[in-house]
């Protein structure tokens, strides 16, 4: 029914995570709203995306050069590292105003089933920096769960006894969340990393 | 803090209605996972959707030819035909199945606020088609408001005396929805459009 390049980009839509049938459609169908330069910036930024955008040589980051703005910003503390799993993290992170360390992007989480070992994601640039830069303090920004406390317990061995500070970010029950809405799993990691008040 | 590439996509995301930063942001993100081939095909039917599609210069339909499957259909009933605003509510309607008539594409309503008058949507190879091609019976579907109103009278009044069926789709209570979830304007309606059962 539809043109043919009508349904091919309805697939194009469907592509990403979180869109149906339906909301393909309505998106396809603005298309056809959008002025005709638009549209031309538009295709072409998809088309150019992957080829403009690099990855810091230092710290795997997403950035338009080499060195990404986090690397070569001399005012940040050169002995902190947060790795984080994806670039993503760092951008949350940086959004939070409340931290002037450095980053080291993993790219992945070690996970045995889906056949990723420590050497396809960036574990041994991180130790090489670790010891070349005198790092202090690494901190390990990963979500819970089987691969990430694999990912952050292979970290941690290969670490041991370089005089590391260590730490890994605090699960619990988000600030401003009603307690009945936190699931048990993240009600028990609140409940064994109390703050001691008194 | 984001290439600029990257942050030039967010907004060309955020252009869709109902996509906000957020998931403008994490779309951007997904397309760094599509294939470099993918990537190309989708920007490349962007560029191509307006250039490629057509409309009918019978109704008025997106098609990919001079003349829809709709119009170039001669098993399809030829004197009845089903006016709607845009080219998505053909497609709607097919959907259904129950319908085996032409159809017409206004692409748009008469809106005196917006500056859109009868000459400005496609009202007068309307009339000229039910003249020419000797249709018995018109079928308005287009939504409820005052702009549907006003279109809906002003092509009431050019088909006066001409012999011609005219009729609006009901408008009533959705089939299987819950009273309660009904607003007033609609059960208003359905109540003025009961139908008689004894």
């Amino acid at each position: 029914m539809y043109p043919k390049i009508f349904l091919d980009l309805v697939e194009d839509f469907k592509s990403f995570p979180g869109i149906g049938e339906k909301t393909a459609e309505r998106m396809v169908f603005s298309l056809l709203d959008f002025s005709d330069e638009k549209l031309d910036n538009y295709g072409k930024n998809i088309i150019n995306l992957k080829k403009e955008i690099k990855y810091c040589t230092i710290c795997g980051l997403l950035t338009d050069s080499d060195k990404c703005n986090i690397c070569s910003d001399f005012s940040r503390k050169k002995d902190t590292i947060i790795v984080v799993e994806t670039s993503k993290d760092v951008f949350l992170i940086e959004k939070t105003g409340s931290y002037r360390g450095l980053y080291h992007v993993l790219g992945g989480l070690i996970s045995p089933l889906d056949e990723i070992g420590p050497d396809d994601i960036s574990i041994k640039a991180l130790i090489d920096r670790i010891e070349k830069e005198n790092i202090k303090e690494v901190i390990l920004a990963i979500k819970s769960g089987i691969e990430a406390d694999t990912t952050a317990l292979y970290i941690k061995k290969l670490l041991e006894g370089k005089n590391i500070k260590i730490s890994r970010l605090a699960s619990g029950i988000p600030v401003g969340a009603d307690m009945e809405y936190v699931d048990s799993l993240t009600l028990q990691s609140a409940l064994n990393n109390r703050n001691q008040l008194l």
